[in-house]
Formats: C-alpha cells, structure tokens, sequence
C-alpha cells in the first residue's frame, strides 16, 4: 500500500552463487516478486568479474558495469544489491557510495556490517534510505525480520544460535564418527563444506559477525566486532564427545547475546534434550527469548544458494512496499556501546573442562587445590579406567563460575607439573527451548 | 514511516488469560510499544463478563462497555482487539460491525477465521481497514508474518506443522509412559493441557482451523474449513509407538497444506530423524517448504497468555507502522477454491497399518489379498512373538498409495473374520528438514 513507484530498478554488484540465483530469481519470477512488492523488481544493471560466465540467465537487456565500484553512480538505480562479500575494499565503497548517492542498500554482508554497521547505518539516516541485511545472518532463518518485525512487542533478554553450518557439520560429525578434528575438517574441506582456509568458520568469525548483528539489532547495541568474545571449535578433541554424551550434553559452537553484555561465540555443551542440541549437520538455528513471548527458535540453512537468495528478495519486496525501518531498528545515536572490559562473561555459569594429565597421585589434590584458590567448585568429575604414568584426560564440570576466574585458574593448573596439555574448558548452557 | 496518527485507540473485547495479558503489555510497556510502533498505542475500552474481576492492570482510565457487542459503535477507536473466541455468536458480530465501522481489527480467533475468513477479508477490503491474526495460528511463532514478510520472495510448494500442543503433549507422554490414550487425557485434563470436553483438541479440529489459515496465505486458498481432512489422534494406541519406533519413526499430528490440494491434519508417522519429529511436549513447529529456500522450520509455544499475547502485540505494531497487507495475502476475488472432492488424498504416501487380528494360519493371506486387489504393496511387516488363538496386533508398513485406495482396502478387511477391530491406519510423511 505503500510503494510510490511502479518500477524499482536494481543493481547487483557480484555475480557468485548467491549473486546468480538472485539474478535468476529476479528475471524469472518477476510477476510473483513483483505482486509480492506491489512494484516491479526490475534488474538494470549487473557487475562482476567475469563478464563471458553463463550464469543461467539472460543478461542481454541488462547494463554490464565494468568496474563493480562505479555502480553507485548509476543514475537511474533505485536499489543496489552488494553480494561481494569482505569487510572492506570494493565492497565497502559500494555500499557507502550508494548510500550518500541516495539508493537503497541489500547486501549479505556480515563482515562488513559488523565492522562498520555504525557508520553505514549512519549514511542510511542521513540519506533516508534502506540498509537492509537479512540475508547476513543465516539466508535459511528469517532472523532479523523475526526480532523486527514477528517479535517486534517483545522486550528480549537473550538470542543465540548456532550460527556456522561448517562448524555444526565438523561437529556433528566428529560426534558421529569420533574422528579427529583435523581428519574431519579435511573430509568437510572434501565435500565443499569448508573453505581451504578454514579459519573464518572454525575459529568463529564468520558466526560472531552475524552474532554482532544480531545483538545490535535485539538489544539496540552499536554494533562492535572487537568487542565479542569468540573461542572456535579447534581446540575441541574426540574424547570431549564421549564425556559430554556421558554427563548428558552435546558440544556446539553456540552465540549469545544478552542486553548489557558482550556477546559470546563459544564452542560450549547444550543439554542433550533442548531444541539446540537436536539441530545438527549444517543446519543453523536461532533462539530467540524474550517478554511476554518466552522462548521461540527457528532452523534452516545459513548458507547456499537459494536459501540466501530468499533473504535478499525478502528484502527487496520490503523496499518495494515501502516497509524500512532503520538498520539497527533505532537511530544510532541512541544505539548503546558494548561493555567489553569483561567481556569473556556472561552469566556466571557451570563449565565442562577437559585436562591432560599424568595418571600419577596427587594430581587430583593439586588441581582441585588451585580451583579452590579460585573460589571455583568442582561438581562431578570423571576418570576413567587407570593407566599409571600414561597421560590421560580427567574431566571436570564446575558450579557456576566466571569465565575470568575460570581463565586465571587454567593459567596456574596449565603450571603444574602433571598437566600436560592446554586445559580445555567451555561453558554448560542452560535449558531453554526444551521438548 | 507510514503512521498517520500520534495515537491509535484500541479497544479490547475478552478478558481471560490473553486479553488480560494484552492488556497489562499495552499498560505497563506504553513506552516500549509506541517506540517500535512508531505512535501510542492506548487501550481505552475494555469489555469482559466480569467488570469485577482484577486482573492485574488498572482499568480506572478505561472506557467499560457493558456489552462486548458495542465495542464496535465506539467513534474513536481505531483498533478492536477481539479476545472472546468462538466462530459464531459475538466475537463474529464484533468483528464483522468493527470491519464495516472502519476499525482495524485484531484477533486470536481461527476459528471464526477458518469459518468466515472469505466474508471477513472481503469486509475488510471493503472497509480499507487490516484484519489481523497473527495470534490464531501457533502464538508463539510468528508463522503468518514468516509466510507473508520473511519468506515473501517465494513459491511455497508445502507447509506443514504440529499446531495443537495439547495433541503433541498427548502423543509425547503415551511414547514416553507406554500408558494408554484415556490415561494419558485424564493426566492432561488434571494438568491442564487438556480442556474437560477436549473433542477440539483431540479430535484435531483446532489444529485443523490454524492449518486452513496457513493454506489459505501459502497458497491463495480460500479458507474453506469443510474442505480440510481431518483425522485426530483417539485412534494411537501404545503399542503403536512401540512398532513406530522400531520401525524409526515417531507419532506425531501434523498438519500438511499443498498448492491446488486440501489441506490435511492427520496422525503420522515421522522419521526419528527429522526436525519435527524432535519437537515435544506442549511445543508447536511451523514448517515452511518453498523455492528458492528450500526448508525452514520454527518452533515455540502454541498457546499460553505471553506467547499469544505477543503475537497480538506484533500486529498491533504492524498497524502503527502502517504494514497492512490483505488479510490472505491478496483480493478476495483472487482466492481459489479448494479441491476437495479427494480430499482424503494428498500426494500418494506410504502408510503404517496395524490390525487388530486372531492369531491363526490363514489371516495374513487374507490381509494381504485384499491390499493386492486394491493395488496396494506391503513393504514392511511385524508380528511379534506368537499367541496361537488370541488377538494380536500385526503391523505393515506399505509403499505408496492414495489414502482413498487404503480407506477402501480397509473396509474390506474389517469385514474379515480374524479381524478384530477397526484397523488404525497413518501416513509416513517423508523426512523433510533433516538435522
């Protein structure tokens, strides 16, 4: 009811997968995406690298942009759509370009936001157009649209989510097979699940980015990727499966965000029986808790082509129907800076750790010693079978407890003489969505 | 950036346990509210059959209408938010006066809806004005708003879900204790999961409401209630879980709504494997098929004064912001009727059969002449240990059929003389989004 113009004429600035299918999507199914924007979708102009590709659809009556950065200039765009990807660099000149040049943005761009959604949200106020990003978090899950707009009477007190489909395959699969994570990841690499350089998903970048935009959006926060605490999934061993299964949990890489917190990517234990625990494989899900609502979760692909694709119309027939709000859901001057002084807490709350120690006595004394100069309380332990002198893994789980103290105390365990190895610890979430 | 007004008036009819709520969320949270709604949003006129009663807001700035029926001759409001239930009677002639006094209107109602949807859109229309039902269908997922906002750029191809978290309770506990239906009922009933008459429930007609409401904007369906299969879950016995399971499969009421089908509720079996075969307990699940996304699926409380409440909320705040869609997506005029002269019949299914038979040489011959005269193959099939002269339960699993070719099988082989009792059949939905 609200569209002024009968045609909206977009760019797209990158030609990927994602890329493509949008471009296929928009000339193929333009009666339908048209009826759902009250406006035609109309797509005027392409940039890419490689201008010969076929990329399954037709290009001949479109304008072909050589260098991806001048499609700002474009006069007559209404809407330019960035699938460049990268925090900085062309994709950043775009994005900012196109905004002081008055057109709305689509982009699926998590790094880039968490890196600069402040001042890009900025150029959107001033220009009074569209930032929209749904296709940043999770393309398969409407995530942001769900806080914006489903859930928009809620107070929230917490989101999170399993953010990483390559982390959540590693994962499920070392579980499964009880294989390493090194020969799990190589087989994910394999099977095009993983990148050759792995460390944007297994370290828990590519998650804190879309764990960044989603706390800004949820709890008015600027959004600040320095200010996230994130521990990856590498450190996890085979044996960490055995034990979790055993005290009752499954190991994920989950996020949280809570208002007044940094948030926290953190490879941690979920109790076997939540709704989290049972999403696995490359699926992701997001938790979303708040006042009156309680808990509600949604699951879906957070990669790929179409599930993306998805997200980036959803956000075009917003535009066409004239539904924008501004990109964090306020003006950033009241968006709230993140309190990162500590920000490796949230909650206080009970950690699984894993040590590598010599099975010789004694050790059990000094471990538990330094945990108790820490104020920490062990509150089951398991060692299994006996193996004198051998190294062996002994496994804790703690009362509720800082992640800060937690840290200082593997410091001084990581000293003692029996303690052979990094000491591994993560966080036991609680109970949330259950059924 | 579409609100009109500085204020918008709501009036509420029904007081219980969700109006109540509505009404202590729009008191208490005033501020919250109009900030994302973009304008106050205040509540001036209440009606209840209890003026007395309290319930936990102040009502001493509220209009008292005596007769819920004259809250729609009330000039100033701009909102009616109808809470009293039932598809005939009052809250029909509340919401039809409302519509045609140029009010908004708000409800909760899928009965009323899944009845007089057609009538009701088309007032709507007439009138210019929103008719919103955000809360009818699963509370506590916001699966109407999914449907029409975060997945509009696609073609659903199915939706499908557990939308009776009373039946899903049911079901859970029978798998969970092996007691029988009635026992089971009789706990719910004292838990209060289960109303004292619980046909509704049980018998999957409330579910069935939801379900035609989802087909309806799915698919651009008239909501033609009479049109739906229903086939509720007094029929489970426990053993049935015991062979499901053994078969890998889980008893579940789903729901499924296709394009150019009627939509069907119906007990199932689902494999082990798949996300809403995970979901427990009081839980519903929404489960979205379409291109480009593919599969996605939310989870969250059915019913419950917070879930609902924020459901109504959301498009109270939709209406602030001016997001006003057609009620079913799109003219009245547009809606196809549903096909529903095979209505017993989706795509063809395999089916799960257990009879109830003497156990003596010669039955399963006779079973299994009769399924081959109506073309129908057995592909599974359990009869465990022996009971030479009692009756036992033999169960089959069959490849895929019509349901009318089954149904037809089945009165043939109640009508044999080793047969004992009605035979209990159930489709296998296939293994949609699996994780």
């Amino acid at each position: 009811m609200n569209q002024q113009k009968s045609v909206l004429k977009v760019g797209l600035a990158g030609l990927g997968v994602v890329g493509s299918e949008v471009a296929r999507q928009l000339t193929t199914r333009s009666v339908a995406l048209g009826a759902a924007a009250g406006c035609e979708l109309r797509l005027v102009a392409i940039a890419a690298r490689d201008r010969m590709a076929n990329r399954g659809f037709n290009t001949s009556t479109m304008m072909w942009v050589e260098s991806a950065a001048d499609m700002a200039a474009i006069e007559e765009l209404d809407i330019v759509v960035e699938m460049i990807g990268g925090s900085e660099g062309v994709a950043l000149d775009i994005v900012r370009n196109a905004l002081v040049a008055g057109k709305h943005v689509v982009t699926a761009n998590k790094a880039l936001l968490a890196h600069h959604g402040s001042e890009l949200a900025t150029l959107a106020e001033e220009n009074d157009v569209g930032l929209l990003f749904e296709a940043s978090v999770a393309g398969g899950i409407p995530a942001i649209k769900t806080l914006r707009e489903g859930l928009a009477g809620n107070e929230f007190s917490r989101v999170s989510g399993i953010l990483n489909g390559t982390c959540n395959y590693i994962l499920t699969r070392m579980e499964k097979t009880g294989e390493a994570f090194d020969n799990v990841l190589a087989e994910a690499q394999n099977l095009g699940y993983a990148e050759a350089e792995p460390s944007l998903d297994v370290d828990g970048i590519d998650a804190a980015h879309k764990l960044t935009l989603l706390g800004a959006i949820a709890f008015g926060q600027k959004p600040n990727f320095d200010a996230v605490f994130i521990q990856g999934i590498r450190d996890v061993a085979a044996v960490d499966f055995t034990y979790a299964n055993k005290l009752g949990f499954r190991i994920k890489l989950v996020g949280v965000a809570e208002p007044g917190m940094a948030p926290r990517m953190q490879t941690c234990l979920l109790p076997l029986n939540c709704q989290l625990a049972k999403v696995n494989g490359v699926l992701n899900a997001v938790e979303f808790h708040g006042s009156p609502i309680g808990g509600t979760l949604s699951i879906g692909q957070g990669a790929g082509a179409g599930a993306t694709a998805s997200a980036v119309l959803a956000d075009l027939i917003d535009i066409g129907r004239g539904r924008i709000t501004l990109p964090f859901g306020r003006p950033v001057a009241e968006l709230s800076e993140i309190n990162s002084t500590r920000k490796q807490d949230g909650e206080d709350t009970p950690f699984y750790l894993r040590l590598m120690v010599v099975d010789q006595p004694g050790v059990l004394a000094d471990v538990t010693k330094v945990l108790q100069n820490h104020q920490i309380s062990v509150e089951s332990l398991l060692q299994q079978g006996r193996s004198p002198d051998d190294v062996v893994p002994l496994v804790m789980t703690t009362h509720e407890t800082s992640g800060t103290a937690l840290a200082s105390a593997l410091v001084a365990i990581e000293t003692l003489e029996a303690v052979r190895a990094r000491p591994v610890a993560m966080p036991i979430l609680p109970d949330e969505v259950e059924g």
